[in-house]
């Protein structure tokens, strides 16, 4: 017997796998081959933006296509998610995503694993991360209320296409890439000791992004 | 009681907010990154582009996702919003316009309202701001004629992003996000004084939009 | 009375006179903002990209949006438009990229009409715009064979945004836009003189166009 | 009497070349523009993308719009293809590629088929290969398994251009294209005695990518 939760578990696992070797991959090309900051971003985030789409378009019909321990937990608020759903997934992510940090490690002959020395704090990176974090949690929640399904790898992936530019943090948004993250030194990076603050703004953004959406959805 | 009203009004607001915190958050982002006014451009224009087009799509079915006083103004004129509408929308827009300006100003630790210094005035400007608003109006127009409204999001995103490059004034083509504007002292930014001119030829621009409407779609 | 062909051969003026702006406007933003040529010339495609893909959306209802005397010659020669048609069409055209050019002109401060000095000529760049211009009308035809118009729009532009970058003319593919372009003195330009061999290459290519489409779709 | 297969056979000839005129054209352009290596990759990868969403956009009907052996080898081995059509789409692949580069030399004033000098090789850029295909395969056999064919040309193109920037070899993912890469001394060219390696990548990744779809679609 083959259960289908183990087909929903290994999607998150391998697209968040997948978001991960983008972004840290794209991170490191980029600064092998400009010296402009902006180049640099303009990089990581069209391949960001390019990738998302095609991985919520192709996993979206099996798992959800989460990638993303908040977009679960908001669905375990919302009793749309079990606890024992929640934390299979979770674990797939967070697994998925340092697989992702070691395969563009690989990539790029680095270490498969390092730790970052990238600092990335400040309050106002935390705002960053709560504004990028809420309006995803909007964007994903409203589309789902509206049956407007087909449209959420396109809005998702522009919205972090857009907060990657116009948020102070470059907008990580999701706990599992973060963490991800903390696995590479590059330009994509940030170091362990600055995770815990980024994913307590994401969890926060969260929640606000759901209280948004209430109000902007409840009925008479 | 929840009337239906305040949630079109909230939506306004909101997505007002978030659009001129992309714009001007964008716009600090790009001289923090680059050099290049070229590469800085590009970082704002995408990221106005991505943001735009998943606020639209979010929010239209709540409000319509006007964000803007002249779509507004130009359903009044046409009869599809009521003069009550019209004033609390535009008032949503202004103040979501203020809002998102202090929100990308705390994001990037500038001052939460600081008056912008940037001098835009010119003869060549105000025709810029004229095509700019006068072809959104005609794209919003022709595509709700056409009963085309799942175009609206992407036509409207592209327009603002083919036009942030084309027009001489980089179109800024809304009055609520000029006056947001103001208050940013960034390469996105408005210095007050200029604000006047420019939304004199943005309300033109709209009325110039709405007039080539009426001629491409008038009926024999 | 107001005549249908009217509106029609206005679309096709309005059109074409936007498509010019965008395309001279967009070529003299770009060498005002930035040294680097690249991103120039990623500045004037973003902006006609997405330019093409809206005027195309909300014209076609109204006129086929061909905005291009060589599309509306394949109509002619295909049965598919009359002689008058393809003068009115093609008249509208020249006279709109004309006062795009002009608009574009007047948006920048420069005289309204003056005549390029950029000279384009070698046989390497008339086989870019075969190249480019067969392929934009296999582009169409094949897409009006297969009856999925609604791709048209984003197909067109999406052809237009590769053959800027991969043909070594920059894909004028528009025999009235390129007429239009003579008008610039910029980036954008094309010296009179040059003109008549782009355009003879455009209409080679659109042969080459409409006859690899017979093959493609000949039945047995 | 016109056998059909003829036509899938030219559907496949003619994409494939076009193909490899985008990526060798915008290559060589790239490096005419610019000396940021990556503005250069930026103008290499939007052309790609564009010119492969319209390229399988219009030719999927005919023939699939396969342009690539790896991608008629997965059909073979399931079953959707026979040995005959692999050998004709292969030939024609590879066929059309050589003139595609030809193709692109002659727009450039480059001899028509001169060899490429640019060595790339190394475990790294052969997981690269691996990673590129792989995904490119699980793409296009997870869409068909969800019957959502109409999104297979955007999905495969943004797949193409997240991969370009994300994988340490650029993502060939290909190898008509390397063979047809082979034949371009330029920035988007891959030395003769590199290929075969290449190759065997992406014969590989393709394998993974067949299983990683088998796992995802298996029932229970």
């Amino acid at each position: 017997m083959y259960p289908a939760i183990m087909k929903k578990v290994f999607a998150e696992f391998l697209g968040t796998a997948f978001l991960v070797a983008i972004v840290v991959g794209s991170g490191i090309m980029a600064i092998n081959l400009s010296q402009d900051v902006g180049v640099q971003l303009l990089i990581n985030t069209i391949s960001t933006v390019f990738g998302l789409y095609v991985l919520i378009t192709i996993l979206a019909p099996i798992s959800g296509a989460h990638f993303n321990p908040v977009v679960t937990m908001v669905d375990l608020i919302q009793g749309k998610s079990s606890t024992v759903q929640f934390i299979q997934y979770s674990l797939a992510q967070v697994l998925g995503a340092i697989t992702g940090a070691a395969l563009a490690n690989a990539m790029f002959s680095y270490p498969l694993l390092e730790a970052s020395t990238k600092i990335r704090s400040g309050g106002n990176l935390y705002i960053g991360e709560i504004v990028a974090t809420a309006g995803l949690i909007l964007v994903i929640n409203l589309l789902v209320n509206q049956k407007n399904l087909v449209v959420v790898p396109a809005a998702v992936a522009a919205w972090i296409g857009s907060a990657y530019f116009f948020t102070s943090s470059t907008s990580f948004a999701n706990p599992a890439v973060t963490i991800g993250r903390t696995f590479s030194d590059s330009f994509a990076g940030i170091a362990p000791e600055c995770a815990p603050k980024f994913i307590a703004a994401q969890v926060l953004g969260a929640l606000i992004g759901l209280g948004l959406t209430k109000v902007l959805t409840r009925e008479k």
